[in-house]
């Protein structure tokens, strides 16, 4: 068996090393790369370069940005006395999308997890404390996902935050909106039950 | 509702211009992007841009290759008597993972497709007629897909082989009808190799 080209094989090679593409993607991949005329390529690769480069944490609120106060951080529109907890930076682009936030974020990058040997210090939990201490912020949102990880993460932050005089609130379970119940597990279905509201 | 992050975007935009790449995987690669160190990102784009820089047409199957002749066709414990004629590239690359044939391939680099504008001149079919007039070759295996323009390219070049007295050929309905060659599973492709008809 012919393993073709050298170069070919190394590029659908560095494709395959992402996340969520397989083996056959990535040679459609790099076969498809080749396609490209050479402003392109250079555009894909210099794009690449640069975002790597550029993009670090913001100061305030952890999340992945250009400059050093991001533009939700800045935005003198948005409500400042309330901050919405996630576990990483793009939690904060399906949540913009959504609509239904307007207050300020904090990335935490990763949730407690003791078997990955990640722990609270790990996290960005005491720059969320230093930030709250002495601030005009009324409630923090925790909206860690609906896992084991997740709900460990927030129950501690949950304990560090109570003595500060701030509401502190979890985002809500039930069903998915769309779902059907029979699709649906057992655990989502009962904290949908508990959880109900009048109407 | 915040854009984040102008770089991140972009580079997000150049992950969902790939085939097979949607919006929500676009972000996800961008965002591991991230996650690599500077020696990653530069293997990778190096990669890109030696393999867009260095990959060209094989002088004699036109298969993509670092080399002037590809290893398949400067391979002398190959059959070089007997041509297997596909699409593209990574049609070869299925052939070979199916280990069915230990010949030489020629690749058209498109089928014919007269809505699309592709005549025969299009295609690498003078070169095909060209490396077989005079050869050894005995036998050409018409491995284009079983589809419209992948059946009608193989009665195209059939025609033109007849007269050159070798053996002409075409890969089985061994295939799903309408399926494409670099979709298909090893095992259904060594069949429809075994089963091939004479034209």
């Amino acid at each position: 068996m012919s393993e073709g080209s050298v170069t070919l094989k190394k590029l659908a090679e560095q494709f395959a090393s992402l996340p969520g593409i397989g083996r056959k993607s990535a040679w459609r991949l790099a076969f498809h790369m080749l396609t490209l005329n050479k402003e392109q390529i250079e555009i894909f690769t210099n794009t690449l370069l640069d975002a790597h480069e550029n993009i670090h944490k913001c100061s305030v609120c952890q999340n992945l940005t250009d400059l050093n106060v991001c533009e939700i951080c800045s935005d003198q529109s948005r409500d400042h006395s309330i901050i919405c907890v996630v576990e990483e930076s793009r939690d904060i682009v399906v949540l913009e999308k959504s609509n239904s936030f307007n207050g300020l974020y904090h990335v935490l990058h990763g949730l407690i997890s003791p078997l990955d040997g990640i722990g609270p210090d790990n996290l960005t939990i005491k720059h969320l404390l230093k930030r709250i201490n002495g601030s005009k912020i009324k409630e923090v949102i925790l909206a860690t996902s609906p896992t084991i990880e997740g709900e460990a993460t927030a129950m501690y932050i949950s304990k560090l935050l109570k003595p500060m005089e701030i509401v502190v609130s979890r985002i809500a379970y039930g069903m998915p909106v769309g779902g059907e119940l029979k699709y649906v597990d057992e655990i989502t279905i009962s904290k949908a039950i508990e959880n109900r509201n009048k109407l």
